[in-house]
């Protein structure tokens, strides 16, 4: 594995090194951890790699690797960076012949993201999308019992993301990661919505198979000089008649990383809280609220994918870095299998990938659009 | 005190009876319980009424009362029946002097909100809606702490009220409250969301001090051939330039009575859920957060009108009931002062009156607007 | 309806009245409601009762009740004083032929409960004891459970009783209920194992259906020159070989009114806090813990009882004196039945008696034993 | 770092696997998995180990790695075996000059604990124990909580360990974590005592810093024919004159690994549960209940410990491996400090070593002795 981004005050490198290692399958040999050369080699030097593969850019990333002899280049790359970045960058590593697993947003347009996503198909290589909520053993439980006849048809659907971290103008005082993200340049067309509302709106089809038809959005930003958006509301309607809210938030002041979901069916409703994650509250017609929790044997049997994705036994808490190694580990299962020639299964293949970046683009074109119209709905193209 | 509505298999008649008996000044002395007769005086006797006092029809009950020497007459009338009803009736009690409680939705359209509003200001008499949440201490707290300074604007408010008696087709089925509640004639021109999207939109304005300007509804009727909404997500406008989102459903499987709320303002947050209604979640910029407990000193230190709801020490939970009669003490101590001549303190005053009746039917009308409209916002006009 | 106690800074009073009037079948007509005879007075008065059926003794109640017709006079006599006069009042009432519901303990001795047993069974009167957490809904649905064979023999029973009221020197100030808890003379030989710990010991009994036959108790004073102990913990052996912890504090800072009780069967275990008292989460082995909600008909049908003390629908939280009022409902419920000479039902009779105070004498009698005891093991007599 | 134990079937040494590899400075490069030569083959392979460093016995293993030049060998070895086998591999690694990081609890009897605390001081050697729990960020702050004179002295300890593992009798079908663990000659002359029992006795004295001075215990065997105890209550005295319960069970049905620890001083309480580790419930007399949450800039302003033990911001939950390797990084950075000739700062030996190994099975001899006794209070000695 190599890496992209992720030097000194990065906060989610840190985390793919974090999470990579506790796969047991994955090591760090290379990497360009920052546009400043001084800090990638400070980084690559702290993490213990041999001096010739901490590269000053990505470009003598990709040329230096492809020369090495296969058995020893990287076998993928992860991108790190500010999301302007994330296409350039995934652009020229698949063309070179790498795997990708990218943090999302996947791209800043709809039409960079189109483009990858022809790039990952004619390339044939590995795409992984970084969207780790999916890999929460309870989300892909809910995401088993919804599809289950007895749930019935989806009805309706909430998600939320609150945060406060932009509760306070903290871009003006040189705060790393809010600099970044409050700058169209670097960001994109959005900023809370495209950082966090792109998680809400993948999670909500991950779990639900459904797919956002349209969306009526109102983003808003509240703190004066901030140059995008840093709240947002947004009502949603789906492919198979249900309706939904996804709301999101970077100034709702004391809320940490609050992201939940509420479906309901016909017969049954699920509820999960990212906060806390082994559980997951099931909801039956006239019967006693369940609460599933992670690592037994009853989840196992509902979701093959959620006790693949389970190291611990019950009452022994995950958290997202597991989450996200799990996300890792579908990815690299997937790459092993390609390398060894087999076919990845089913389970290996749970992992966000290109058409799952596309459809985040499309969200924030949908929502940026809508927010300036005075039209209630504004398709979002499949 | 006397009642309409309330006979056999009604819902809401019994709570206003077990309410005012615990507030132990409020006796029920008089009635018309039903439409039919022989159920009126079967309720009225069971209720241990004097016989001359049942009454067959309100039009009875407004003659024999009015003729009663004013020592014995009812002090009061509390309108229990069908949101259609509620017009006619309050407009015939307080036409002949009396004083009303009355159930929400205050009418069944604008129109009759504004000439109820005329009714009561030329009657003189004292107007209640039964907007019962506004009752807890809990609810009263946060508003106090929502309009201290330190709270700084509100900037986003969410309030969701989630229920799943609908989710079937009960009234199919001849359930007595299903049937009214899913008939245009007798409910009005919304369903679900007239019947507790109001007690929402009462929850917001009454917490934050607000006033929603704008609103964008999507209503949804998800039950075959039902004949009124049963679901409905709004985003939300106000004056001082804060967002909000309104979501409620009566098809929410597994929910029973979920009304909860989030206000967030520049430094502080709060967070309150009706079926665990003794708590108020605090939230403060790089603070822990706080539990904030119904019957502590330090809650009637914030907030005398929450001290003044509050009948049991803490740890010893209050609930529905006790929110109940604590909008009918204030209501019947507003009345008391006026029998006696005083002029009511502005604590006893804090009870729904009938510009908040002309609130909700207000919201109501843009919410159906909205509904069927493809421009965006619609004003709800004040 | 009379009352004896309950004058002005009472405490629990109050909450009697307050319970009764919601029960919409009792109404509080005389009363002797302080050792000080203006004291009395005022509270009678402001309470509405006649001038000539406030008394100023409790010995002139009985007397002047007694002479009044029967249909007149009292239908019984709630004692709400503290400890040390329940018996000769209990005594004097019942021995007058009045029905009397109690505070709890129910006499400060074992041997004046011996007494008051017989006492009670030679009246032939209704003898209730205000053991009022018997009277949650979701108590009696968990003792439903447990007494299914599917639950299996009970294991194990873990309570406890939290709270800090006392966690500093208050009766040093003079605080009215602090002052009389920490006398022996009016308190008994305990303090909060009397207080509390015998509703903690109630409740297992209640719940679990067993008997407990050994305890080995630990109580403690944490104030200096307080009187008497103001924290407690005790292992305790059950008839059936289930063994449990009961342990008890009114100087746990912090903590409210914090009752909790787990019972852990072969199959199955049951959790409860009366401080969310509308819930009662069910453990099955190998299953999703379950979440009963209160007022849904898979409660009633499992338990008739929960279902008689169910006042609203689900979601609409019941509180403290609801529960209260439910031990009033089949107090009365029985006394009504007795004076139309009928049988009272079983459910009728689901209310502590005068058993359950003995039982809780044995108990106080028992951990003030094992405390002065170097031996590990007392018994706790039946 | 070298393993002895974690074979194919065990449950923790898979766990040191992986919390070594999260703490990004621990690499696996020996190991004697299992006392079956072709399983610990087998194990070494799968985990990618050189052919020569897989041994078959733990002898061998010290044998041969000693034989390797410093720079070669392991740094030290973790014991993750049955506890019968602790002590003598302990000894042997420890007097061949490598330090140990060894499983609770530490021996089967005080003697074998005595002596391999004289060899450890002999040794000079790092050894460390895993009492995994105080490795939680929340617990260390509750620790930096109560050592504060505002929260004044503690009175009351309450601690649970509420598992159902062992509620069936598995290991008649032979699952191998309950064969041995019901093994008296494997586990030593406690069941669940010295399982979970020493990590609640641990986490007590870890967080008061108070040490036990009396036990009262009573153990039970609630499955016919199981050689061990898989349940036990126990009062507590502490040398400050505060009191205490500690109550473990692995027969609670529908329990999973529920450790959780009250601690109320004179002024303020705190209150942890183990499944939801990342929040601190801290309670102040006569103020908001306050929940302090993992990763926030007013948790490390307490206490150091917890910053130094938090990996990811607040709302990113942390688990169990987290804390394993919390536990792990402050053992091998005092390992790496003693190589570098530093002296290892506070923070770093804050990990558990053989005094609390010795006052663990201190207490398990009290718990035994006590069970056993007629005498109320068994001196646990120091």
């Amino acid at each position: 594995m190599g890496m992209i981004g992720g030097g000194p005050k990065a906060f989610i490198g840190s985390i793919h090194r974090q999470a990579t290692r506790l796969t047991g399958q994955i090591e760090l040999v290379a990497g360009a951890f920052s546009g400043d050369p001084d800090k990638s080699v400070k980084t690559g030097m702290e993490l213990g790699l041999s001096k010739e593969r901490i590269y000053l850019t990505y470009e003598e990333m990709v040329e230096k690797e492809a020369e090495l002899p296969p058995s020893e280049r990287i076998d993928f790359v992860a991108i790190t960076t500010p999301n302007h970045l994330h296409f350039p960058m995934a652009k020229a590593f698949l063309e070179a012949g790498f795997n990708v697993m990218c943090e999302k947003p996947m791209t800043i347009t709809v039409d960079e993201a189109l483009r990858l996503r022809d790039i990952v198909i004619k390339s044939g290589s590995v795409f992984g999308l970084m969207h780790n909520y999916s890999g929460y053993p309870m989300v892909k439980l809910a995401r088993d019992i919804i599809k289950d006849t007895e749930f019935g048809a989806v009805r309706k659907v909430i998600v939320h993301y609150q945060q406060d971290w932009l509760s306070q103008p903290i871009e003006a005082d040189g705060q790393k990661q809010a600099l970044w993200r409050t700058d169209p340049a670097q960001s994109g067309p959005t900023g809370s919505m495209g950082d966090i509302g792109t998680h809400a709106e993948n999670l909500i089809e991950y779990l639900t198979g459904l797919t956002i038809t349209q969306v009526c959005a109102d983003v808003a930003t509240f703190l004066p000089n901030r140059r995008l958006d840093d709240d947002g509301n947004c009502l949603l309607r789906f492919d198979n008649g249900a309706k939904g809210v996804l709301h999101e938030s970077q100034i709702a002041v004391g809320e940490e990383n609050n992201l939940a979901i509420w479906v309901y069916g016909e017969n049954m409703g699920i509820e999960w809280h990212q906060e806390t994650p082994n559980y997951l509250n099931v909801k039956v017609k006239n019967e006693p609220e369940q609460i599933w929790k992670r690592g037994n044997a009853y989840v196992g049997e509902k979701s093959p994918a959620a006790d693949r994705a389970t190291r611990l036994p019950s009452g022994h808490p995950e958290g997202f870095i597991e989450a996200f190694a799990n996300v890792y580990a579908n990815f690299s299962d997937t790459i092993l299998a390609k390398i060894n020639n087999n076919i990845p299964d089913e389970l290996m293949l749970d992992f966000p990938n290109v058409e799952d970046g596309l459809r985040g683009m499309r969200f924030i074109e949908a929502v940026v659009k809508s927010s300036k119209s005075n039209k209630k709905w504004i398709a979002m193209n499949h």
